[in-house]
């Protein structure tokens, strides 16, 4: 999986500012991706706004290559996937970059891939879309489609490294509660409502029924059922050793 | 769908930098949300850097709303909804954004959800987790898990903006190109390429496969069959009309 990744690049192209880079190294580094290029970079700013914005992936920042023409920096690869903001000549053939993200990483085990990114100002140049094997579209809203070059790194980054599958969502660790387990929960909590007096005979059906889509939702594992087993015999429990006079709390 | 993302709104809690903020603007502009709120913001600089960063997105930060407590900036959500880059106490139950944003749409269908996100250097604090109802970490590599502030945002708020089905992915407009018009094209190929000399009747079958190969991938459209097939007709005229001597072009 990391050997996918690692063959694809990120090649900005014509980049203006040199925080723009820094934050894309960061942006990189969240997803997994090490390598960076600079085609033909424009910058107006020194580097220590480069480095103070990719914060602990400077080591990325360094590591970068720069090659004088976009030609060059994209010359081995077998996909060059363009990213743009805009419609228009050369660029109907756009798809999200979810849709594309599983071909782009069949491609990258075939060979080294760049995921290119144009200028702050002006994105790709209709020379460079036409140089493009792929072209995706991030997906904005029409109010404002205009993204910042590392917010475009990261999204697509970002929907490359989920469609790895290589991250692993994080699950309930404790183990779920068996169903015994959930009918004696039940079975106590009828037990101490009635005996608290919160339900009559007659409305207990009812109750339970309220009380079982809650629990349902709600305690899932082992121990949310021991917690909610123990509230039961402790209610139970103080009902018959009432508390001493003037020790009352009060529920607000 | 507009008015289910209005009921979403981005709670910052402890903010430090204001260029994060205005970058969370711009984000949130991107991906069709309006709801800024500032939880006890903790701000170390000037909001001209909000503004810089926010670019076209600045209408947001001005109609931002301040709120001196984390508890009041969502006492009036049904959903509260945290980020969390870290494991641990109270944050066993996280799920990605992905996994969880069609559920978070449906809430927003019922009242205000906020969305929180944590201070640059801590995060969310577990008080504060513990308040949520609904836990969220973004997939990232387990090499480089921090993520800026608007990152974050931007992740956050795309996951829900793609999930609301109001973004329509680019398609091909023109015509594709119907079966009847494929097959003429092999036809002529075949004929332009046993003219031209490019294959004997021997090999025709095997380079016809290949050609057909390639043709299925990238001849799509009416007008992509219109322009393969002018180029079919326009070798076999060039091949009885040839050119005159010492106009031979070089292809290298």
């Amino acid at each position: 999986m990391a050997s996918m990744l690692d063959n694809i690049r990120v090649v900005l192209v014509g980049t203006l500012y040199t925080g723009n880079v820094g934050s894309s190294c960061r942006a990189m580094a969240n997803m997994g991706f090490r390598n960076l290029v600079l085609a033909a970079p424009n910058l107006q700013n020194g580097w220590d706004e480069a480095e103070r914005m990719a914060v602990h992936a400077t080591d990325i920042l360094a590591a970068r290559r720069e090659f004088a023409t976009f030609e060059e920096a994209v010359a081995d690869c077998v996909a060059v996937v363009g990213t743009t903001a805009r419609g228009g000549l050369y660029r109907q053939h756009v798809k999200a970059p979810r849709d594309c993200a599983s071909e782009i990483l069949s491609l990258a085990e075939t060979g080294p891939v760049a995921l290119v990114f144009g200028r702050e100002d002006k994105g790709l140049l209709n020379e460079e879309v036409a140089q493009c094997t792929h072209l995706i579209r991030i997906p904005v809203d029409e109010g404002y489609t205009s993204i910042n070059l590392s917010q475009a790194v990261l999204i697509t980054c970002y929907e490359l490294f989920t469609a790895t599958g290589s991250y692993q969502p994080p699950h309930e660790k404790a183990p779920l509660a068996p169903q015994a387990q959930k009918m004696q929960l039940m079975k106590n909590w009828q037990t101490m409502l009635q005996d608290i007096g919160f339900m009559n005979e007659k409305q207990t059906e009812h109750m339970m029924q309220g009380i079982h889509r809650i629990f349902s939702r709600g305690v899932q594992t082992r121990d949310d059922a021991a917690i909610m087993l123990g509230v039961a015999r402790q209610a139970l429990w103080a009902h018959h050793n009432p508390a001493l006079e003037g020790r009352k709390p009060s529920i607000g």
